[in-house]
């Protein structure tokens, strides 16, 4: 049986990946790579980093395709990527069954981890649905979860109390409860938050030579973080950035219930 | 000055730590290894197979020591962990002060993530607070919550929707409103949820040799889970485990909102 491995490679730093993960892409017979026709030429030369340094004879067995472009354009947002999704199954049917032998190993590289925010384990059920049978093995990967509270050297969650990982979409549509991760935020909802009753810790770039941290309470950082953020995303031309917003309370320990 | 590195070494796996890790602890002048005086010598094993593993002449800088123990009876769970911090932080300050050199580097070594229901940052802190002046480096680690997912194939959140990383405690205090993880939970709190309505996703063991897998319809597997669980933990004498709970919706796609 074909087995295709979604292989977690970290949340930019190229330390970030793990022995398991060096030891499965190298174990693999093809690994498939994206070229994702975004202005993030960036990520891509980190990606080729992490191949070059890590792969045994990586040049023998990439195979480099052009992933769909999702129309952004849609009237439903998960209508739009629903359609992307079928697209991009479409291709890895023809690609898994074209490049892989009947019992060959294939390898897809997710940044982070590939269970959060990351379509590629859904596109995968969906290949399966249209006829492939494969098996799937999921390796686990830094996330940029844990490169952000790693970064600024503080925890996800206060002593026993919930965290919530979200969108902006959502924190934009309803006031956070308690303590949330906000990881795709393209509107910066932050700024409908209460900046008197909570601490944000923002991070851009993770991991990379251009990782950017501000934090502090929400009302005091909140203005620095838009200046910032919007001069560093022209500078890229792309920004990938991540918050936690902890709501303020007394001591770190016993203000905590 | 002194500087101590929190090193998350994953979830289990000798292979879940990172290329960043395994330098991190080679590049430490002392490694302190707490010995925690409970029944789980299997991950004090794992433990010192990693350290035999990935670290180059270990036996020379390793300290072992004895940490306090937590009063179990102490009349608030907060107030419990609140005098265990301040005791663990006072045998730190010892050994930190006696141990490492004024411009020496300690790691502690951390299961899983150091972000994620995990004190050590807390008393650092505390070490820091009662004057003893440091840098505090963190290491990112393969979390549980990563384990979890990857060994089931499937993802954290659904499309565009949150999700929330809670303990037992406070889903027995509350039904979930969406897809919850509950990674601290000795009362078996999802008894309690409604079994229709959701489907677990239940590990224990989580990357070693012994890790135990059920997932399905809550309601369907919840008996399952509560006596396999049962006798695994009579069998190792503890038990470490963790479930997300996924709201049923329809397709996998289009369902989703």
């Amino acid at each position: 049986m074909r087995k295709i491995r979604v292989v977690g490679i970290g949340a930019g730093n190229p330390e970030h990946i793990t022995v398991q993960a060096i030891n499965a892409l190298n174990s693999a017979d093809v690994l498939f790579l994206p070229r994702k026709g975004e202005d993030k030429a960036e990520l891509a030369d980190l990606r080729r980093e992490i191949i070059a340094r890590y792969l045994t004879d990586p040049r023998s067995r990439t195979v480099e395709f052009d992933l769909p472009v999702r129309d952004a354009g849609h009237p439903s947002y998960t209508g739009g990527v629903g359609d992307w999704y079928r697209e991009t199954a479409a291709l890895y049917a023809e690609l898994f069954a074209g490049r892989l032998g009947e019992a060959g190993v294939g390898a897809l590289l997710v940044w982070g981890d590939p269970s959060l925010y990351d379509g590629t384990l859904r596109i995968l059920e969906l290949v399966r649905a249209a006829g492939l049978a494969f098996d799937i093995e999921v390796i686990p990967g830094i996330s940029s979860l844990h490169a952000l509270t790693a970064a600024h050297a503080t925890t996800l969650n206060r002593v026993a109390e919930p965290v919530t990982v979200t969108t902006g979409r959502r924190l934009s549509e309803r006031p956070p409860e308690g303590d949330v991760v906000v990881m795709v935020d393209g509107r910066l909802a932050f700024r409908s938050v209460d900046g008197e009753a909570y601490d944000i810790f923002w991070g851009a770039y993770l991991g990379t030579g251009d990782e950017i941290l501000i934090s502090g309470r929400l009302a005091d950082v909140a203005a620095r973080i838009e200046t910032v953020r919007a001069e560093a995303r022209a500078r890229h031309g792309w920004i990938m950035d991540i918050y936690l917003l902890r709501r303020r309370t007394g001591s770190a320990v016993d203000g905590e219930t």
